[in-house]
This record gives C-alpha cells, sequence and structure tokens, in this order.
C-alpha cells in the first residue's frame, strides 16, 4: 500500500461522547466521523446500578461507555469514509484527564466486580468530580511545608481533580475498595489496554495529572504524612511503564479487532491528553508556539527545550507534549462558558429577538452590534474570573467583575467587555511565559471559539500577535490519528507527522496598531485590578463566597467550580 | 366656614405634566386631583418654535406650559372633588429645581417677545439642562482657588444645572439676550408670580440653586473674575425679595382667579421645590427625621436646629426646607433609574415571560425570586454609582460596578445586590450625618419605591432603624396644600400644619437583628470598595470616562449624566 492508501484512526473521548475519524496518512485529509453518546453520560446526581443518590460535586462515568465507541463509532466512521479497514494501519486516542479508575490486575474496573457495582467508588472519577477538595488542600498544604520540589512544576498547586487527591478520597472513604484496587489507571491508559491487552501509562497523564517530575512520583514519606495508609499509593498503584508520546503502547488485540473491525495487529498508540494531543493537529510542536484551544475554558500548551519554572502554570512535563522537549500547560478556568453564563443570563428579549428574526445566534448578534465600536469606547473592564483564575494566580475562590457600567450602557458592550477580559488574561499568561524565559514566538488558537473572527482579532490586537488557527474541526481526533501514524512508523516523530498532516492557517489575524495602543490602556486598568483583587490588595471575593457559604450554612454547588480550572478546554 | 369646609389646592410641577390637588384643610384629606401634560413636554432635540435643532445636552420648556396646568388641572380637580370653589383658601405650588428662565421686568419669558421666539437661550433651561458644565467647571475651580465660604454649604460642588451655571452659560451664548433679560427668574417664583402679579424669590431655590447664603450671593469680585461681563449677575438679575416657606407671596390676581376659577383674593404661597415641600406631608419637620424621597434618584432632607459641614451633602440653606431651621439636603445619583437600567439591559426573556405570564410586573417577579435568598447568599457586592456619587463623594465621574459573579449567578442575585448597593449607599450619607454633629433620628420614605416592601425592609437592615413611610400617593401636591394651609392662616406654621394635614406610617419596617448583622459583612466590603475606587486608591472610573470620549474624539452622551445628581427625586 502506498501512503495515499492508508489510513488512521483518531478516536477522542469526550466528556459526553466519544468521537472516530478517519485520516489520510499521507496529508491528514480527513475521510469520515462518527460519534457515540455515552449511554450513562455522566453520573453526578444519581448511581445508574442502584438509583442512590451521589454526594455533592460527584461526577463518575462507566467504563464500558468507553468500550462502546469502539464498537459502534470506529466502524461508522469506517462506513463515512468509504474505506476498506484493511487500509487502517494504526490508531490513536485521546481522552478527558484526569480520569482515573480503580481496576484489577487485569484491567477490569472494580465497578465490573459484581459485588462492587453498587460503590460509587469503584466507577471512573471523571476529570470534574470535584468531591476530593479537602485531599487537594492536604496535599498542598504539606508539599508547601515540606517545600517538596515537584511543586513548582504545578505552579504550586496541585488539583482536586488529579489522580493523588482523588486517589486519597478513594482511600479514605472507601478503604475496602482501595485495597482490592491493583491499578489506579487512567481513562487514557485504560482504553488503550482495552485496544491492545497490555498497561502502558502515558507520559502526558503521568506527568501533568500523576506527579511525575524527574523519574519519580512524590515520596512514600509524604505519601505516609497524609495518611498512613497512603504510603504505598505511588509505588502500589500509580507506577508502571510510561510510554512516550507518539510511541505504540502494543498492537491491537483480537477482541479490539473484533469490536472495531479493524486489522489485529495494527500499531496502537500510547494514550494523550485531549489538549495535549491538539498540538501536532495544530501546527504547533516547535517551542514556543503556544496553541490555546478555546472553549469553554482555555488550555494553553506549549513546547521548549528550556525547563523554567512559570508562575501559575498547570505544569511542566518532560516529553508531555512532545517527546523531547518540555511541555508546559496553563489554563483559564473561564472563557467560553463566562459568554455563555452572560447570553443566558444578562442579555434582553429584544436582543434574543432580533437575533432569532436575523436568523443568527446570539453570540453572532452581540458581536455584530458591538465590532465596530473603537476600542475603550464601551467604558468598561471586566476580571474573568467566573470560575476562578488557573493562571497566573492559582485562585479558584475569585469571581468576576465588572467596573464602568453607566445608565446608557449597552448588553453588547458588557458582552464585548467580557471578551477583551478573557484576552487580558490571555496576555498575563503569555507575559509569564516571556519573563520567565520560555517566551511565546507564535499563538495557535483550536477549539470551537475560534469561529468568532471578532474575539481572534480582538486577541491580535491585545497579545500584539498574530493569531493562527487550526484548520481542522476535529482538532483532538486529528492529533490522535497523527500520534496513530508515528505509532505505526509512516513517520519518525510526531513533529514530522504534524507537519504532513497537521493543518494550520498561519498569522490569519494580524495585530493592527492602533487598536493595539488603546487596548494597551485598558489593559494597564485590568492588570491593576488584577493585582489588586487577586494579590491581596483586596480580598472581597475570598469573602463574599465565604459568607455565600454562611449564608447556606453549607458548602455550595460553587465551591466545585474551584477545580474547573484544570479541565480540558473540549472535554 | 369652618375648617371642615376649607380647602386648599396643592400644585405639583414635575418635569412632564402638573398635578393639582385638593386638601381639606381640618385633616388634610385628599378629594381629587387632576394633571395636565405640558404640551411641549421637554425640547432636548428640537425647539418647537421653529424646528432648529438644539446642542446635545439641553433641555427646555416652554412657560405657557405651566400656565396651562393652571387653567385645566385646577379646575379638574376642584369639580373631581366635588367641592364649591370658593370653599378654597389658598394655593401652593412646588417645582422641578433649579429650572430657571429669562423674563422682562414685568414677568414676560423672552420666548414670548416676538424676536426672541427663535432663540433657544430665551426658553425655560429645565433642571436636566446639562450644557453648562464647563461654566461650573470653572466655577468651583475658582470658588476652590479662592476659598469661597459658600463652597462648602454645597458640599464643595455648585452644580451646572443651578442658577450661576446656566446664568453664565447664558451670557457668554447669547449677550444679547442676557443684556435684555431683566431677572433670571426660577420656575418655582414664575408661576407664583402668574398666580399673584408679584416677584418674590423663594428660600428654598434662592438657598440650595441660587447660592444664597448667609444674607449674601457670591460677590461682585468672584463674579467678574469668571467673565467680567457677569459682575452684575447677582445684584442685577437674580438678587430679588426673598419670602419664606409657608409665607403668602401674595393673592390670587384677577385674572389668575379667572384661569383657575378660584375666588381672587385667596392666598397664594411662596414657591417651593418638589423634594422639599414634601417634608412636612411625610411628617418630616422636626430636627434629626431624614426624609427620603426615592424615585430615579433619591433626594434626602433634613431639618437641624445647627450649622454644620456635612461632607458631600449638596447643601444646607437656613430656612430652606422649613423656617426657622437649618436645611439640609443629599442625593444619590441613580436608584431606580438603576433598577430600571437592568430591568431593561441585563434580564433575560425567561424572566420577562414568566412575570408577565404570572401578571406580576418584573421588578416584582425579580424580587418574589430572591427576597427569601439569606443576606449574602449571592455571593455579590456592587457599587451604585452608574449615574456617578453625589453624597458624599460628590464625584460624577464614577460609575457601577459589581464583583462577585461565578457561573450560578442569577439575574435576580444581582437586581438584588443593586437593591443593597443604594441601601450602603444611604448608611454612608446617614452616617456622614451622624459623625457632622447633625444626626438622624429618624428615616422616612416617600416617593415611588416605597412600594417595594422588600425593598424597604433591606433598608431598615441595612440603615439599622425603623423606616416610616409616607401614606399619600401626592407627597409634593400634599405639601403644597399643606403650605397654602399656612399662608392662608388656618396653622401657625408649617409644623403645626404638617403635623395635622400630613401623612406619615411611622416605623413600618423594623430591622431584623440577625440580617442587620449579616449586612454589616457586606456593608464593610461596600465600604472598602467606596473608599478605594471613590477616594483615589484607583481611578480607574475617571481613566474610563475618559478612554470612552477619546475613544468618540468628543464628550459623549454620558457626560450628561454627570450632574444628574442634582436632580429632584420626582422631577
Amino acid at each position: 500500500m502506498s501512503p495515499d492508501d492508508q489510513f488512521v484512526i483518531g478516536i477522542d473521548y469526550g466528556t459526553l461522547s466519544g468521537r472516530a475519524l478517519v485520516v489520510r496518512v499521507s496529508d491528514g485529509a480527513e475521510l469520515g466521523t462518527a460519534t457515540h453518546d455515552y449511554t450513562h453520560a455522566v453520573m453526578d446526581e444519581t448511581l445508574a446500578a442502584t438509583g442512590a443518590t451521589l454526594p455533592p460535586e460527584w461526577a463518575l462515568q462507566v467504563p464500558s461507555d468507553y468500550v462502546d465507541v469502539l464498537k459502534t463509532a470506529v466502524p461508522a466512521a469506517i462506513e463515512a469514509a468509504g474505506i476498506d479497514p484493511a487500509q487502517v494501519i494504526g490508531v490513536g486516542t485521546d481522552f478527558t484527564a484526569s480520569t482515573p479508575m480503580p481496576v484489577l490486575g487485569d484491567g477490569t474496573p472494580l465497578n465490573e466486580v459484581a459485588e462492587f457495582a453498587d460503590r460509587p467508588h469503584a466507577y471512573v472519577k471523571l476529570w470534574k468530580h470535584h468531591a476530593a477538595g479537602s485531599q487537594a488542600d492536604r496535599i498542598n498544604a504539606l508539599a508547601a511545608e515540606r517545600d517538596e520540589a515537584w511543586l513548582s512544576r504545578y505552579g504550586g498547586l496541585i488539583s482536586s481533580e488529579w489522580e493523588f487527591a482523588k486517589g486519597l478520597q478513594l482511600l479514605e472513604e472507601d478503604p475496602e475498595l482501595y485495597d482490592r484496587m491493583d491499578h489506579w489507571v487512567e481513562a487514557a491508559d485504560w482504553i488503550v489496554w482495552q485496544l491492545t491487552g497490555s498497561y502502558v501509562r502515558n507520559a502526558c497523564t503521568a506527568g501533568y495529572k500523576g506527579i511525575y517530575q524527574d523519574g519519580a512520583y512524590p515520596s512514600r514519606d509524604f505519601l505516609a504524612a497524609l495518611n498512613p495508609a497512603f504510603a504505598g499509593f505511588a509505588d502500589d498503584k500509580v507506577a508502571h511503564e510510561i510510554g512516550r508520546l507518539g510511541d505504540a503502547a502494543g498492537t491491537l488485540s483480537a477482541e479490539a479487532a473484533a469490536w472495531t473491525g479493524l486489522p489485529e495487529g495494527i500499531a496502537v498508540a500510547v494514550g494523550n491528553v485531549d489538549a495535549h494531543v491538539t498540538a501536532p493537529a495544530a501546527g504547533a510542536v516547535e517551542p514556543g508556539q503556544m496553541l490555546a484551544i478555546m472553549g469553554t475554558s482555555t488550555c494553553h500548551v506549549m513546547n521548549s527545550d528550556q525547563l523554567h519554572d512559570v508562575p501559575g502554570m498547570c505544569g511542566v512535563v518532560d516529553g508531555g507534549i512532545v517527546d523531547g522537549l518540555y511541555g508546559y500547560e496553563a489554563g483559564q478556568s473561564g472563557v467560553g462558558d463566562i459568554f455563555a453564563w452572560y447570553v443566558k443570563n444578562q442579555v434582553p428579549a429584544r436582543y434574543t429577538d432580533a437575533a432569532a428574526e436575523a436568523g443568527r445566534s446570539i453570540h453572532e448578534h452581540l458581536t455584530e452590534l458591538v465590532r465596530d465600536q473603537p476600542v475603550g469606547g464601551h467604558g468598561l473592564v471586566a476580571l474573568d474570573w467566573h470560575s476562578g483564575n488557573r493562571s497566573v494566580l492559582v485562585d479558584h475562590q475569585l469571581s468576576g467583575l465588572v467596573v464602568g457600567a453607566t445608565l446608557t450602557t449597552r448588553p453588547e458592550e458588557i458582552y464585548r467587555a467580557l471578551f477583551e477580559a478573557t484576552a487580558f488574561g490571555t496576555r498575563v499568561i503569555v507575559e509569564a511565559f516571556n519573563e520567565s524565559g520560555v517566551p511565546v514566538t507564535e499563538f495557535i488558537v483550536a477549539g470551537g471559539l475560534l469561529r468568532n473572527s471578532f474575539l481572534m482579532q480582538t486577541y491580535s490586537d491585545i497579545l500584539r500577535m498574530p493569531i493562527s488557527t487550526i484548520a481542522s474541526d476535529q482538532g483532538p481526533a486529528l492529533g490522535s490519528a497523527i500520534h496513530a501514524a508515528v505509532a505505526a512508523g509512516a513517520y519518525p516523530d510526531v513533529r514530522a507527522a504534524g507537519e504532513v498532516m497537521g493543518k494550520v492557517d498561519r498569522a490569519v489575524y494580524q495585530p493592527d496598531e492602533a487598536r493595539a495602543d488603546a487596548y494597551d490602556r485598558l489593559f494597564a486598568e485590568y492588570a491593576l485590578l488584577h493585582d489588586h483583587f487577586g494579590r491581596g490588595g483586596n480580598d472581597v471575593m475570598h469573602r463574599l463566597k465565604a459568607m455565600k457559604r454562611d449564608a447556606y450554612g453549607t458548602t455550595t454547588r460553587d465551591s466545585g467550580v474551584s477545580d474547573a480550572g484544570e479541565r480540558e478546554a473540549d472535554s
């Protein structure tokens, strides 16, 4: 077979569904795609097996739903592509993260052990399971107290979403299950295990979510100080062979070949995370190329050949994005979800009616109304902290702020101020990288928000940088397909494969000098407010959240937002 | 005639219409009322006589419209009351202010002089004519520079709405008209002149709007320094006999008797201002009784036997509310208009639809949704400066702020935070009086907002004071009627008449201790933000308005808001 006749499958596991994409190896052409919705979706109110109510902040999934994607979406995508399955040479996957589950030595999820099916802790803890907050607090306090070297690799904060906090919760709330668990496995690796029959941890989640740094996990000593029974967590439950991104984890098993209709024995790539896997699909694998996956939140990933501490980053992992480079990750907790909240809650009927009449979305309508207003014409500045601030402040008790409203302020003006606030937030992150010895030389956008050209132009003006955009609607699945091609040996490495199969439109948006100058004035105001409310000048946001908790005599749902910053943008 | 058979007429001149009210002298019973809309309403875009476009920020009226109220609303009110006009013993009036006009020596408005009918400056400058801003700025700068003693009587700020700024604008923009003008007369006094045939200035507008303090106006020297041609303004155009509130300015002329159908020769009270005249109608004439007229904005008036400087007050005038006491005035630039702006611009269709379905106003609907939320449960605090801040900061370049929004914040929660912000603003004012030797001992509310019981309870909780409410829907007209009764000799003075004819429900709302405690915490946050953004900690609001002006290369409409603080609440 010539490369023109060879195909790979990329499978992107999101929060509610999985998508399979058939991609041509020779040029990255996308030939067919299909999705499968998880039967159990997200269990955040009741456990499906029993109907029992789950505590607040829980979010579980059922592993067999992931396998169903292999059985349905993969054959459907092949059919849509109109190719012969025999032409497929490899499979790659990416997943939400951190999404760990307890399994037996053979990979059987504990929820599939009959006696445990009624135990919530036997299920997958989805990335947005936020019930391990107190465990994360203890991990962070102890790490800071002991000055653990790895803490700075995570911007000073281990998230409650990650493997250790969720694992400690499991131990402390269901010790019997904890004892029965042989491995605490990321879903990203479990699905590869199902495809190949063997367990390989991927370097991305091991580093970003598993606190694996410089060849080691947190020490027994540290873990024992958290809880004596937790001392062996890393050694006994987590540690396992780690595969480099782009390598093959194994080959497709006979069973998985039967599920998918693909040839037994083809390469299966090491697992990956949805944001990080997108980098080669978006032409963002060289040092200094920052990829922003902009959806409900924004995840920033960037490679560098330098290892530095960047204040407030989510993590830096050797080979975390591309083998051979340091992969940096940063994040903005709220972006598209702030715009969505605003249009749902703060835009009156005459706007939604006019949008409907004009046959456009309310987002398009508001954008049209305000895009020609001169910079600063609204007299507003906002802080984009409705979900807290991940980078660079690492403070999830922060909240939103809008200053400057008058009786003539129009809804679309506040909408625009929120746009700008998220761009200012990005600029703070870019400047933090620039000032930390890891300069950002190109800014590339993937994710649903790139379709708003006014938003993109605003980012370009505010960052004073050209904006490049991914030229695929299926960034993560394409990225997974690229990894599949590399795992299959079609390309020497991910960078080379991305060069050919990735799709990016370079410098689509160029900063306008006059607007950029005006935005500098607004950014100076943002920066003042950012530091005043974010760095201790006035901790009113913390106190307001405390009052809210006191008012209800409990933890509110809002505290669940506290770790949303870590979620992947398009999970 | 026994007092039971005696009646008085109160006439309240508002921004768009005049209202006549027939009131029984013996007990204040309101027997009939009628209104008349001004034919020319407010001329703020074009001059009716010529169709010529007016410059931005102008707001003019036509004097003959006021006379039409006498001709139509007064007879209609008498008919509605079913009384014999011969039973009427007096007439009292109140007006928006400062609403001055240029007239000849006989009281003829210059716009009625044929050759001047096409000259905008020949017309009445309504209180909300905001085109004399630069003149006011010069008056304030010069007064501060010269340390004029009267400046502190006005909280350090002479408004562009008042007589001197508007008079200086007239001089500088139409000097010929200025020269032809014999008197610069408040509409409040002009209408009394029409009723009686003689010109008497009232102590209220002379003091609050005419800078008349301790028996003198600003000096020739001061006025000459503003503009040499302005040196004689006070002496030649403004100064005139001043009548005490409650005194008779004269008796009803034959001509006015013919207009109104009332008996010639009955007493006509000295003119007054709508907010101040309401005090006796609301049982708020004793020292320490603060009356808040709460409408689009709030005007606070209070008597005291002490003369003190209260930071940020609008003015203190000897006999300005009740003869024999010092009358204090303070104000909040935006109150009801902030709520109106919010529901018009920031509340989505599902709320307006639900309100319509429930058959209640959107204000009632939002209030119902949020009234039972525990204090602080929304996690929000706002600054109520959408129209700037009159008292106590005296800064019209300030703007609104909301802090604490998250992705779970609901529209009704922000609505409530704005309610609370205006109550916090009131508390700042009350505390300023308390700390300045003019303690507030009772808080009484008049104006349209008193109908919102949740708002009233919130004020009670936040002020930690009982709230009394006026028991009349026609506070200003009732107040004018009370003054008519005193002018007619039915009562020895306004306090005595108010005692009998005024209507107040005392202490209708009582503070709840637990809520008050919780609000203290929120108020502490408000106070921190108030001082940070209002006293130089961060002048971002000023800079945002400057950017807005720069963006449009001109003064925006918003600058017109800059003096809104001085307008009367129910003008």
